[in-house]
């Protein structure tokens, strides 16, 4: 049984463990001032971007040796026009270098939480995360985790890849907020 | 009855003709050095990114006051790792700048050929053109155009979003060459 901690408290979160105890993952869902169980293999941060640096600050430490999950879509909420990270960069790739011990996945940034909790995008069509990272076996595990929860999962390629699936949330968020996606729906993978 | 060219001769450029035909608009295919109808409203640009420069060098003046759609991937072929225009920018932006007299939308990047065809993704989703730019009438006229031809449409803002319609398409084309999605599969809009 693979032991989980999710830092945040949001829906993504409720719908994060929603699917991974589905899967037979034990759950931990940990406030960004809890205490992280050392047990925990697979670390989801949960949290929005401009959250992040706390919460690395704080849990750092703890954090080395574990997969390291990002689900952010650094949008800079200032403009709505574009991310607030380097253009040829990722919020992913500024974890990875800030936490070098840790095996740092971009991953659950493109799915929007209904699609997550139900496990279809629109109703019909199955939910899938993709997954963007260095380590081949911390993506291996986190696609076990999620297909076991009933999600499909699909390799994006290397932590590079999370520039584009950083674009992608931040252009189907754009769509949602100007009303042109349901929250329910969204990009789906059709494989 | 809408006049259409279409410089190009590839599958897209094929798919596309087929899409618009069916709508009843007025089609014509032109090699890269054909010559352009003077009536023509808008031109579809179905090249390779690196091909555009010649296009434009060619037929710049052509397309003074018309709607100009780049439908480009500009990948870098070399190590099929990036894009090879600015982080920050996209190839739209360039081809704007080059045509400060046209009304450039960026779309029918992030639709392989066959799902322009067939009109669905995977042979159950319809297939949705997303279609950015700055000018909300060209949108529509392209909108217009595309759902007549029986593809759905969605307006993805301004032409900053073609950086983001690239790097979907671009992660679109990684994931086909890396057989993790079928040619006619990729993503598809559920709105």
């Amino acid at each position: 049984m693979t032991h989980v901690s999710i830092i945040g408290s949001g829906s993504m979160a409720q719908a994060i463990s929603g699917v991974l105890t589905r899967g037979g993952a034990e759950v931990a869902i940990v406030g960004r001032d809890g205490t992280l169980d050392p047990a925990t293999e697979v670390v989801v941060l949960a949290v929005p971007h401009h959250a992040v640096a706390d919460v690395l600050a704080r849990h750092g430490a703890a954090l080395a040796g574990k997969i390291v999950v990002d689900l952010t879509n650094p949008v800079d909420f200032a403009t709505f026009d574009s991310l607030a990270v380097p253009a040829d960069g990722s919020a992913a790739a500024l974890i990875a270098e800030a936490l070098p011990q840790s095996h740092v996945l971009k991953a659950l940034n493109t799915t929007f939480a209904a699609t997550l909790a139900t496990g279809t995008v629109g109703g019909d069509v199955p939910t899938t995360v993709l997954i963007a990272g260095d380590d081949t076996t911390a993506k291996d595990t986190l696609a076990g985790l999620v297909e076991a929860g009933g999600l499909r999962a699909i390799d994006a390629g290397s932590l590079r890849r999370a520039r584009e699936l950083e674009s992608l949330g931040f252009l189907q968020l754009t769509l949602a907020i100007g009303e042109k996606l349901p929250w329910t729906g969204g990009f789906a993978v059709i494989a």
